[in-house]
């Protein structure tokens, strides 16, 4: 059995993590820890888990976590996971990070969207924990950056279409709505039950820190630069993300071409499924799942490209995709632990 | 006291106009009427409206509507309105469409994305309902088309940019988000609550009807045809539409541009509020009233504008206007019978 | 007109009173007070307000308070009230009180429940504002007592049972379903979204604090102690309470003395509705108004009448059941102010 | 592996057995009906099951469920499950019902609260599937008639305390709150999003099918006839029931009594789960599981007993309880398929 343990396993991510790696038929969790809640039973704190888990939060400690662990997944907030990474990777723990710590490759960008990086020389070794891109990188990686829940749901609508140079890269829109549960568990008026019940709004935009990680990406696959506007929104919903892309097609590109190239990139792929033509995914089908859906519409009055992505923001978006990644890294199944069915209703 | 009518009162549309005509100072509603609830006490139907309303509903029949009003209010099923429009003016009773059927002044354009028109002679001399813009024609019309929900939301946000040229028209993308109530009252298993409720989706992607109401408006104000991607989503409340409006901005174009735009056009309209800078509105401080609540975000990364414009669908995107365009018809003061403060929580 | 001032105007009790008060047609709303938000505009901290109000928050001082007003709402927490209201009525300022401070004719009692009283000589005076019992005394009254929300949707159910004898006060069980908004705004991981969402529960079971405000009144109409049994429990809405109420009928008592009962006791109360014969109320009829609306079974198997009750938490269990005291006490229509219909959907 | 159908398979019961199954490590689903849906692809009705199954739904035919499954679970209405269920049978097929049609044992109860009941001799073979009070009877039973959800909610929650004597027959009151996956996924007004949505209330009052199914086995355990009260209510989210029973404590019983018997009870269940003391259960923290959570309280002050019980209406309270009847008869550990951590948020 694989020992895991996960730092800042109070949060809904934290919550997601346990919940997936108890019924994982490879791992035994060996440590959770929590600042605010050390010395607290998990199924104290959250009921949910009685019977199925019975550990106790302890204070984060690299040298405690690495005795215990052969892997972490560090579920702390950005610049809690840098002080604590590099002292579990020189024990010879692999990490995967759930945090932005190590997302962007670049540090001057991430000091410029975030604060002043203090590990730059980690980034260079850093993968990006998308499997269906890095599949490779992450089988040996000692790190691995998880990706964001909003640029999870992006990249992959928009890889395959700027791999085949299919859409114009300066003109990517992607509007994306989330559930309550992407802004974490957190005391917040703006997440009260009265102020989000019937209040749809829209946040961050234009300044979100998302929007850097997905152009990093988006320019890979572009082969230059490629800036986007990246609009978030709060839906009065739980869990799921739903993003609406828009690009503009290349001269002589058509419907036919979207759809072989969403079948190339995606056809074999476990956790991307396609919608028929002229189906829409809803955010309920991939709900508790590890999927992501895809559906979209090429527009001929405008030549554009709408994508519309589904994910569930705490399992594709954050924990379910952590446990891919550990699985990718341990030479496992990719969907152990990852093969229910969606939630529904 | 105006004698008012509503023809097709037993949708949530309905509900609305009854509701704010109830507590009208200077309108008594005469006759309801309804083809399903024939017969029907309204207060039976919805007791909400005990105490306040115990009208029965009618056949919908143009004669009896005439001699019974001096305007009605038709919330009919679009070419159900076109069926009984013609019978109401002809015996001099003036009228607020709340269907579809008289706000595309071109009948090809009705033909191409409804059905053949069956009178169109009458399209000439419909007024389309919005006061911001259209209120001194409004004033002397026998026939308003009263605006759409979602064309009300995104013309708003787009007119005062596109009159003073300050956007590229090509480059419209309105990304909209409806609450339930928006589809109506019908049986559908796609509005049943375990279907809504954290299923979040968009649909009728580039192809939704209300799509060429917002070029033919948005064509007034650029002063050339415009053609837009329009994306409605599904949100899991009941109340309340928030559309996200991109554009590109013309050569220097900046923030304060687009402030004072916004200001000379919006400065001394009663049913329109701005927010200050760095403020975006929720649906939720415009629920169950007539405003449209406006905020904006310059991108200069992208060079692009992002407004983000609420309504209450079925108050300023249906029923609270058509009392709008009433009072003004009637020459009555613009916001009586719509003087509440938004229902928060 | 009627100078008045809400102290303790920032929650959502205030939002309710202010949003009433603003529609009032013989009220002037001159101060409002907040120790929190003090030197905020209201329309900055609600944007619902705009247009409509854009008073500056104060502190709360009776000195300030009782130059500008001659009524003053006081919105305060339970203790809070006490400090500042024998300040008030020595101005000769008259108040109504929506905490708890002065519901309670015992001090002994409150001292059990709450804490030690600090003002018991003013619990005399003070009148418990349940318009359809002591309109009366209110009429005159310098301090009212406005009841609790769960306590008015129970005393309601069942007064005109016990006042007449019909049920045996013994088996009186009430089992109370409130929205969120009746925990009030602050923060509180309990009414996170996610935590309220699909999570249904009891709180505070046979320990609330509304109990023995209940069992007081219901004593009053019994003519001796009455002992219950009281639930709260949340329910994943914004607004709204529906109260079961359960007890045992006295034989010979069948369905028509109940019927006549209710219809003796509330035929001609403006804010009390009781449903046709096997109807049963719904929260969202009574959504936004002052209306308690009342439907109820006998159960022959059982000998049980069950009586359900529907109020809206923050009108008619808070700031509605306010304004309506206030008329009271000052002479005007009962329902000034509290005219609309419900909101629905 | 075991082969199994599922007869009715296109409501929310059917989804959540099918979800179950198809992660069951002994079981292969061989067939699944539904009338309405014949020849349609489940995963092109429900998109969820895209990769997890691709069966076909067929015609309801008893010959051909017998040819391809060794056990049927009968989801039908009630009256279609007693068409279908003797030919199965007489075939040698082995069914787990998840109607009402062989829950009660008294055919005359059934045809006062049902109608005419047509296989009656039935009746007395069938074996009720609450598995903590029946698992030998269920072991070799051909027939299992699977308790109804709410029966489910309140049984667990009495049952200890009827065995003991504990508390007076007479005086059981059942307070249940269901979400809205419990009314089926059928078109109906009172299921419209917006029509549930802020709208909380209860319905069949005193009248409810699920009566006399409660009373049947409160009667076993208390070793006479017992009448209750049962109220349901419906709440504003997808799953989950919670009821609070009430009933009178016999004299000299008090708290350590009753915690006594519930842990003798349930202590070694694996589906029954205590709360500690003074905690009470959400829904929140079973759903998507089949465990029922505990919570009760003494009232000394009124000498009655209040106990909170909580399950998944869809797991518990019908598939989940049904997959463990199914384990239980075919010698498969109890809790195959059901390990599931619950979903949270």
């Amino acid at each position: 059995m694989l020992r895991v343990a996960i730092a800042g396993a109070s949060g809904y991510t934290g919550f997601e993590l346990l919940r997936i790696l108890c019924a994982h038929p490879s791992v035994k969790v060996s440590t959770i820890t929590s600042r605010q809640q050390k010395g607290q039973r998990i199924d104290d704190f959250y009921p949910a888990f009685k019977r199925h888990c019975d550990l106790v939060f302890e204070e984060t400690d690299p040298e405690r976590l690495a005795a215990s662990s052969d892997l972490v997944f560090t579920a702390l907030p950005h610049q809690a996971s840098m002080d604590i990474i590099p002292g579990l990777l020189e024990r010879g723990v692999r990490v995967v990070d759930l945090s932005a710590d190590y997302r962007l490759r670049d540090p001057e960008v991430y000091g410029k969207w975030y604060s002043k990086h203090r590990t730059p020389e980690l980034l260079k070794e850093a993968v990006y924990g998308l499997p269906e891109f890095y599949r490779e990188k992450i089988r040996s990686a000692r790190l691995v950056a998880n990706p964001g829940c909003y640029p999870t749901s992006v990249i992959l609508a928009m890889a395959p279409m700027l791999s085949r140079g299919l859409v114009d890269p300066e003109t990517i829109i992607a509007d994306s709505k989330s559930g309550v549960s992407g802004a974490g568990r957190g005391l917040d008026l703006g997440l009260h039950f009265c102020e989000v019940n019937e209040g749809f709004k829209a946040y961050k935009v234009a300044e979100h820190r998302h929007t850097p990680e997905i152009e990093q990406e988006l320019g890979v696959f572009a082969g230059r630069p490629v800036t986007i506007n990246f609009t978030p929104h709060l839906v009065p919903m739980s869990r799921g993300i739903l993003s609406t892309v828009y690009s503009n097609l290349k001269p002589g590109v058509g419907a036919l071409d979207v759809e072989e190239a969403f079948r190339n990139c995606f056809g074999n792929e476990l956790f991307v499924r396609l919608c028929a033509p002229n189906q829409l995914p809803t955010t309920l089908q991939v709900r508790g799942s590890n999927y992501c859906d895809l559906g979209w519409k090429v527009d001929e009055r405008t030549r554009r490209l709408i994508v519309t992505s589904v994910i569930d923001n705490l399992t594709r978006g954050a924990s379910g995709q952590a446990v891919c990644n550990m699985n990718i890294m341990c030479g496992l199944p990719e969907d152990d632990g990852l093969k229910d069915v969606p939630w529904q209703p």
